[in-house]
Order: structure tokens, then C-alpha cells, then sequence
């Protein structure tokens, strides 16, 4: 060992021991004939120092020292004369009387501190020095914590952890896979999984009762901002249960990582609120309830005042923003163009301000009377000194923009402190959604999420509008409107399963096509079960109150999903491909 | 929750008890008027029983259960008359009130019992029910528990679990890789891969001191027999360290899981033996050390005895197979054929039975005294009624060709009991490997291995005999005669490594092409560091007293790399090879 003590925990109580340290040199001070030495290692940081009365080889050595030199420091442990406060070992300094360089360094292209002056690109590429900044240390040791409690309470409840492979078979639906060329089945594909979905209901079918697994899942999608092609899920599933033994289980893991991870105690049961109510009062299937600004319809009170837009709206709807009435023109103005981005969709925003002394002054002052206005005040729950912010049109459209104002509006006035934690099941989602385009209903899950039991009744309608009722015995965990985890019961009766494809518009041949494997697994002796999956990166970029996974992950991939650090993907040599029976279509020159 | 209890857990304390249970018919047997079901669910069996006084409904359900049937079932917990002491649950039974059938089962292809009629090939089709079986429930089990082990200890000695990529970039040295083709990058293809050398090292280079990761590794090798395109990995690296730190530590990992998981302690130091020994010795780099049956090297007696076959052999070693001097002449000719194999590779087998009354008779008789052969028996340890078995010529190949036979015998008289464990680390391999074709010097780890400080001398010298001296510091963990684990202290020095490039015949170039972007990495500040990987799937087998992993796999391949249970690998759609940018050139009639 090159070390008799790590960086972080010399104290007072170790005054005059003699230590060796090892570890990164992060500064290097002079001051009068003293030299101090920060010296870094993973947990901590310690001061060394030598004075002029030092050897003068060691003086030498210290002389030649620079930033993120790898050194060995032997000397005793001294109380410091003037403390730092802010580092656990700043009651000490080490006074030198040995020291080694293990290795130099070139200058690193950023600084090593909490804000390095390196850009994205530059820290990605060396992401091996901007690993070594407290930030990542610290979110790379959150999620090693996490992982480790949550192994610790499923394994606590019979859960156990089984890998299930990498390397299988492409399937027709769903995202995009990425397949993996076989050598030695030449012309034939692996695919990656997108998740171990099949492998988990499979497992039930044997009989392992508990499953659960960290495991990594694969999508080749377009990446938008924040997502990733490999993502890491926690994933779950049980037999002989219902939903609400699925809910409670894991509400049981996650008050654990709270309170084992953060400290924070949650004695309360998590809210489970129907998606029709998420998406009513809320206008998201994942709100943000850490703040109210609720939405409230105002459809009936907005029409029949002869103004177009609302009389002629499927749906009218307000949010009430807490004592902003004294928004000027030129903020009203930018929210106006802010609602209208083609993100958000909306025609226009129509606002109503309620004045401190119960006047109102509105966009549509020639169309409602003040009398009017207190109407929608009242339905909208306003009251003096806030802002009334009004959206119309098709009514889901309507109520998922009111949802992106609120949120937006939220983070403007500062109503999502990312220290505050709001968990929220949502549940009863649509079991079916149906598309104009190809006139058949999709599964909004998987086609193996079966219908809640009271709605059996309409899943087996004939008629539109009864299936499209059918809810979903399905659910969400959602923390501070971020979905977390998603799962269901699935469907074991084969009798259901059939009209499930018969609704989803799959012959029989279809449907033993494309999930033939699983439907005749089924037919020896599958037990009711039922799973949970939730998306670990993010739930740790959450619990460490960042908003963007990719500091949660030690080598994550850019927006074009390449690792800038290795430089991949990259080209493979002729022989390589020659070997998997694979020829490249691709011509640079036609596309760049 | 369709039930209350697990069919393992009831005991007498809980009879007239009312319960539910739910789980699978593993059997039905009518006895007189009483009908008795056994009940399986992951924790175990208990027995429900009916009689013809039961409601008519009842057993009319009760007729129609077929084995592997889902059933929940209620009754009163009962004392049983005859009671059955090899199950858990023996001493009671379950009075059934009432039953429902949650899911029925066709016939399963073969019986879901300890020792099943199924033939490899159809259990592995349907492994969901292959996997019912208790060996194979044991087996993953197992696994869950040891993976649980290794993660606790790991953590509690500060070791942090870092998931590194899946999708990272093909390497052009080592075994073949399997690769991903990008479509957001197309022509250019990720790899997987075949371990997180290269991630580890670059988490020591920022600092993260104590990594360790149970992951996937992927290989695309012909498969040998228990070979697996994908496999587990505890893979570790430790910073500013030696090797006798590395070994410690790991020391202590296996040693809390022989406590914590079979209940063994073992209260003695692995033996650390050079590879050296272990060839001459065991004529293996795994030594089997659960018995003795060691090779010695009696060539300097063997020879000037006219005897040609000896006379020219480099090396003639022995082996002595206690009280076998009775073998027959039937026996002795069938393990000449036995080393005449091509895997093993022997000219031939001479023998020396040393009677009981201290006479001798040999292969050799014509060129070889009494006295002579009494000089062999000393020199090999012999006693009387002993066998000893003799093979000549080059001495590695030879002594690995007595290290097989070694084993062989050990299997043939039953000293290789699974149930004893005998650790070891083999150390001090040769740095180097000479290859006569291609006349230049291979790593025989990787180029990132140290040599031992020890030999730097050596390994500066540009004498071809001094170089082959060099020992690396690397060491692997055996355990009964199989490699478990291997790893190395890394070379953190630019200059040792520089001449370890030069020493494998790597221009500047070369050695930037291939492993440039590490070398560089190292410049900012690498520390002293080493690691270790274990091969996961072999070591629970290990633990499960097997030979072979597949057990310990949820979802192994078969030999050709095959998934049979899903079918895969296999055809993906024309449209996504081009979305790919791909051909096959793979001409299935031609081939077949």
C-alpha cells in the first residue's frame, strides 16, 4: 500500500502520528518560506506544507510540483494554525518530511474544482479528468449508494436478482432495436434488449415469484436532449399480486431510499391519482404536484360572450398565477409567444389580471364585463393581485399546453426547489389508444397489460367508445413531474389475451408471429403477476437534484450517441466485416 | 395478494389456522375417499387435502387439476397423521375449503421433478419450465446470494460500483468482439465488450481508488464446451496498491462468501504459489490441490539406460497413483490410449508397479534393473502397491500432458470431492511469450501488465533469454483445479511502459493506434493501481458443487451460440439492414 491514511480523515486526534498519504496535488501555495500543498485523493483534501528549514531535496522536489501530479507524502500530523472550516480535515496540515512523485502531469485542458472552466465538449472528451471534480464524484457515488439500498431492501423482501441475457431476439414492434450481426449464424441478428420484458413475465411463468434486476436496456431512438441509446432501468416483477401489492411494495423502496439516502422521512401514503384527474387538473400524466396552480375548466362561463375563439373552443381552461397581476405588457407578451412555440401549440393567451382592488383588467375586456370577469375569477379561484392565464382550443391539446405554462410558471417563480420531493402514483391510464390513421386501437402499454377488472365489461364492447373507456390496470411513479417508474398487471388469462389482439385488429397468425413465444409459455400454468420498471438514471439525477442524467452516468454518450472520450462508433476493418457476411451500403461522399 | 402464505413457511404452530396459498400442482394422488395435491410454489411444498365429505363443487374442481395447473387455495391448517420429515412443511396439511383455478396448464414435455425425463435440447426450448426444478431454482438462488455477498463486502471496504458502457469501440488486439452497427453514425459500429479493462483503468485515473462492477463481458469465440458468448464478470481495480493489497482484499471477499454462503471458514492463508512451481509440481498453471498425486521430474535417473525414448526426451517425468499396483493389463493399456489423445498429446505411457513384497514390474523391464526402478520409486516417492505412471519428452508440453493425467486419475478415484474447497493464488507468471513464427514477443496478460519491480533488470536487458525471465505482476485465483479470477498490477509508469511497447515490437505509431487514447489518459496524473476480474457464472457453479455453468444462467446459449428457447439469433427485415446501411453477403445455399 502507498499509503498509511486517505486524503480524508486525519483529525485533531492524529496530532503528531506520522502518516503517508498518497493522492492528486490540486494547489500548490507559497507563502513567506512556507510551500502548502492541498493534496486530493477520493476522500478529502489535506494540506501538506514544508518551510525553508526542509531538506533541500525535498524543497527541490515541492519546487517542481504542478497540478494533478500523482504524489506519495510521508510526514506528521500538526494542528494548523489558522483552520479551514470547511473541510473535514482543516483542524490539521501534514508537515513534511518525505515525498515521491508516482507520477507527473501535463497541465489538464480545464481546471479540477465544483465550476471548471471547461466546455461540455472538452470535459466529455477528457471525461477521465472531469470525472475527477467533486460534482461527478459525488453523483457517481449517490448512484452507487442507491443501487447498493436498493438491492439491500429487495433482497429484504424476497426479491432476487437474476441477469437475463444481453444478446436476444429482435422483435417487430416497439422501438427501434440494436441487433448485433452472429458470426457464427451468418446472416442472423441478436438484438439488444429494449428491456427485459419477455425474460421477466418468463420468469413468473417459472415459478421465481420475486424478480429483480439492475440491468441495462438498449434504444436505438433519435436522441432528444437528455436521453441516452444505453439507459439502466430497475426492473421488477411479482406473482400472486394485485395492483395494490405491486404500489405498496414499492412505495416501501422508495421511502427506504429516501430516508437511507437523504435522510428525509416520508410517513404519509403516496397520493394515487386517476390519469383522468392528472390530466384535468394538471394537464400532464406526470404532474409536478410540489406546487398547486391548478387547472380549472371555465368552458361553460367562457362562452356566450360573442367571442369567437372561446365560443367556438372544445374547451376553455385557466391557471391562476399567485400575485402576479402586476405583469407588464412586455412580460404578457413574451409568455404570449411562449405558449405559441409549436412545442406548446397553442393559438394565443388570453390573460385577466385581478387587481388589488377587485377590479380586473383583461385581453378580453371587450367581450366579458367585469361581471364577468369576477365569474371566471371565481371558477378560476383567483383572487386579488393574481394573474389569470386562459388557453382555448381542442380540449387534451389545451389542458397538456395549460400543463406546460404551469410548469413553466413554476420554474419561474420558483415553486420547484429540487430539495423538495412530491412522489405521486398515477394510475387508471387508457388501456387503448385509437388512431385516426390506421382506424385500429394501439395498446398503450404493451399488449400484455391487462384491463382493470371492473372494466372488463367494456373491453368486451363492440363499440368505440366503450373500449376507448377501458382503463389500464396500469401505473406510474412520478417524482416532482418527472416519470420515474412505470409497470402493470399483466394479462395470465389466456381467454383476455385473445381479445385483446382481437381488439388490437392481430389475426391469430399475427399474433403468434409476433409473440408467439410468450402466448404458448403462457398455456403451461402462468400465475397472475404483474411488474414495475423505473428508470434509474433518472432517479438518481432526481435524488441528487439535477435536472440532466449525464453527470448520474461515468461515460455517457453525446446527442449523436457517440462516446467523443473512446470515439465511437467507429470504423471496423474489411476482415471484420468479411467475417459476419456484411457489406456497407454507405457512401460518405453521397451523403455529406 | 391471492394469498396469504407461501407453501413454505407452515409449520405445526400454525395449525387451525385458516390460510390461503397459490402456486402450481405439482401432484395429485387419490387415496380411498382422500385426495391429496401437492402444492409448489418458490419456497417450497405443502400438502392440501379433500375428502368425499368435501362440497360436491369442490371436488369436482379437485378431478379436473392436472400437474402444473395454477391453483389458489384455502383451507384450515391441520396436523398430519403420517407425517413426511424430507420436506420443511411435513408435519402439516391443509384441510381445503375452498379452490379456485387461476390458470390451467397443458401437459408440460417433460416432468417438473429433481432429476426430469427431459433431454437437453427440450429443456432448453422450454427453459421457463426447466427452470421450475428445484436444482435449477437452487442454482439462481445461489447466484442472487453471492452476487448480495460480493456487493456487501465490496462496499464495506469502500469499494464503489460504477456501471461503465455497453456500446463502446472495437479494440484491433485480443479475441474477436461483437459489433453493433450505428445507425446515427452510419458505416461505423460500436463493439461490446469483452471486459471494462480500459474503463477501469481510467476510473483509477480519476480518482475513483476502489471500483468494482458485476457485469456482463461478451466474446466472439468458437464455443467450446461451457463456453457462453456473454458472461459475467466481478470486475475490480484498486489504486495505490501493491499486489499483496489486491490479494488481501480479494482474500477476504472469498473467504466471507465461503463463511456467509456454505458456512465454511477457512482460518489459513491461500497458498500463494509461483507459476513456476505450479508447472512443475501440478504440470498446470490451475492446480487442483484438494491431493497430492504430484509430478516429479526424474529425468536425470530415467536416462543412460539405453532406453532411446528417454535417452532423447528434454524432460521425463512421473506421477504415483497410490495403492493402484494392481491395475491390469487391460486398465493400464486403456490410459495409453487415454494420453495418445491428441489433447493430450503423449508418445506413449510407461508404468512401474511397485508390488507389495517390494518388487517391481515395469514397461521398462527390459532396460531397467530392480535396483534401477527402486531408484524411480525413491525418486518419485513411490511406496509399495503404488503405481507410477511415466511420460518423456518436451518438458512443458509434458508436464502439462502429467497435469491432465493427474486430474484424470484424481477423477477416477474419486479425490476431487465437489464439497471440498481448496483455494489458491497462482503467481509470478512469465511476463512474455515467445512466438517462433512470427519471431517477436507477445504480453501474455496484456500490454498493461507490470512486470515484477523485481526484474526490471531483465526487462531492460535486450537478451531474448532474460526477457523470457521476466515474471509479471500478475496473479490468478484457482479454486479446484479452475481458474477463477486473474488480474495484474498495471504498469503507471511512462517509461516502463514505453519499453514494454518496444519490448513487443510496437512502433510509436502502432502503439498509438491501438492504445493511444489510454496512453494518453495517463499522462494527466495516472496512480499506482491494479485489479482483478472474476469469472461470475464458474465461481456460483463452483460454489453449487458443479462442473457446468449453464445451471447458474437463467437463459445460457447453446454451443453454437444459439438462444433455443427464443430462436435467436436471427433474420431482422430488409428495412433495417438499410436503415443499417447494411448487405449480407451470406449465400445460404451456397454454404449449406
Amino acid at each position: 500500500m502507498y499509503r498509511t491514511k486517505t486524503c480524508g480523515e486525519l483529525r485533531l486526534s492524529n496530532v503528531s502520528e506520522e502518516v503517508t498519504l498518497a493522492g492528486w496535488v490540486q494547489r500548490v501555495r507559497k507563502m513567506g518560506g512556507m510551500t502548502f500543498i492541498d493534496l486530493r485523493d477520493r476522500y478529502g483534501i489535506t494540506q501538506l506544507v514544508t518551510d525553508e528549514a526542509t531538506s533541500a531535496q525535498l524543497n527541490g522536489l515541492v519546487e517542481k510540483l504542478g497540478r494533478e501530479f500523482v504524489i506519495q507524502a510521508t510526514g506528521i500530523v500538526m494542528e494548523r494554525q489558522s483552520k479551514n472550516p470547511k473541510i473535514e480535515t482543516g483542524d490539521i496540515e501534514i508537515k513534511l518530511t518525505d515525498m515521491k512523485v508516482l507520477n507527473p502531469s501535463v497541465t489538464p485542458p480545464f481546471t479540477i474544482e465544483d465550476e471548471s472552466d471547461g466546455g461540455e465538449e472538452l470535459r466529455a472528451k477528457f471525461r477521465y479528468l472531469d470525472l475527477r471534480r467533486n460534482p461527478l464524484k459525488r453523483a457517481l457515488y449517490l448512484r452507487h449508494k442507491m443501487a447498493h439500498e436498493v438491492r439491500n431492501y429487495l433482497d429484504s423482501q424476497n426479491f432476487i436478482e437474476i441477469e437475463t441475457p444481453y444478446l436476444i431476439k429482435s422483435t417487430p414492434e416497439g422501438a427501434r432495436d440494436f441487433v448485433v450481426p452472429s458470426r457464427m449464424n451468418p446472416g442472423e441478428f441478436y438484438a439488444l434488449p429494449q428491456s427485459p420484458q419477455q425474460q421477466k413475465q418468463l420468469l413468473m411463468v417459472a415459478g421465481y415469484d420475486r424478480y429483480f434486476q439492475i440491468v441495462r436496456c438498449f434504444r436505438d431512438e433519435d436522441l432528444r436532449a437528455d436521453r441516452q441509446p444505453e439507459f439502466t432501468q430497475i426492473d421488477c416483477e411479482m406473482s400472486f399480486v394485485e395492483r395494490d401489492d405491486v404500489l405498496n411494495t414499492f412505495e416501501g423502496m422508495i421511502k427506504s431510499l429516501f430516508k437511507n439516502i437523504l435522510g428525509i422521512e416520508i410517513n404519509y401514503d403516496f397520493p394515487r391519482m386517476p390519469y383522468s384527474q392528472a390530466m384535468s387538473m394538471y394537464g400532464s400524466d406526470k404532474p409536478d404536484i410540489r406546487f398547486g396552480m391548478t387547472l380549472h375548466d371555465i368552458t361553460d362561463i367562457a362562452k356566450g360572450h360573442n367571442f369567437s375563439v372561446f365560443d367556438s373552443a372544445e374547451y376553455v381552461g385557466s391557471i391562476v398565477v399567485k400575485g402576479a397581476s402586476d405583469y407588464t405588457r412586455k412580460q404578457l407578451d413574451e409568455l404570449t409567444e411562449w405558449v405559441k412555440r409549436p412545442q406548446i401549440g397553442a393559438k394565443g393567451l388570453v390573460y385577466v389580471k385581478c387587481a388589488s382592488d377587485g377590479s380586473f383588467k383583461s385581453s378580453i375586456d371587450k367581450f366579458f364585463t367585469a361581471d364577468d370577469l369576477r365569474k371566471v375569477a371565481q371558477a378560476s379561484e383567483a383572487e386579488a393581485s393574481d394573474l389569470i392565464l386562459i388557453l382555448s382550443g381542442p380540449k387534451t391539446k389545451m389542458q397538456t399546453a395549460l400543463g406546460s405554462l404551469r410548469i413553466e410558471m413554476g420554474n419561474r417563480l420558483g415553486l420547484r426547489d429540487p430539495k423538495v420531493f412530491a412522489p405521486l402514483w398515477v394510475v387508471d391510464f387508457p388501456l387503448l389508444e385509437w388512431d385516426d390513421e390506421t382506424q385500429r386501437f394501439y395498446a398503450m402499454h404493451h399488449p400484455f397489460t391487462s384491463p382493470k377488472p371492473e372494466h372488463l365489461e367494456y373491453f368486451y364492447s363492440n363499440k368505440k367508445e366503450d373500449l376507448a373507456m377501458v382503463c389500464a390496470n396500469a401505473y406510474d411513479f412520478v417524482l416532482n413531474g418527472t416519470e420515474v417508474g412505470g409497470g402493470s398487471i399483466r394479462i395470465h388469462d389466456s381467454k383476455i389475451q385473445e381479445r385483446m389482439f382481437e381488439v388490437l385488429g392481430f389475426s391469430k397468425e399475427d399474433a403468434d408471429y409476433r409473440f408467439g413465444f410468450l402466448i404458448n409459455a403462457f398455456k403451461y400454468g402462468a400465475p397472475p403477476h404483474g411488474g414495475i420498471a423505473f428508470g434509474f438514471d433518472r432517479f438518481c439525477a432526481l435524488f441528487g437534484g439535477q435536472e440532466t442524467i449525464r453527470d448520474y452516468i461515468a461515460f455517457p454518450k453525446n446527442n449523436q450517441g457517440r462516446d467523443v472520450m473512446l470515439d465511437a462508433p467507429s470504423r471496423i476493418d474489411h476482415s471484420q466485416m468479411e467475417e459476419l457476411f456484411l457489406e456497407s451500403t454507405y457512401n460518405e461522399n453521397k451523403v455529406n
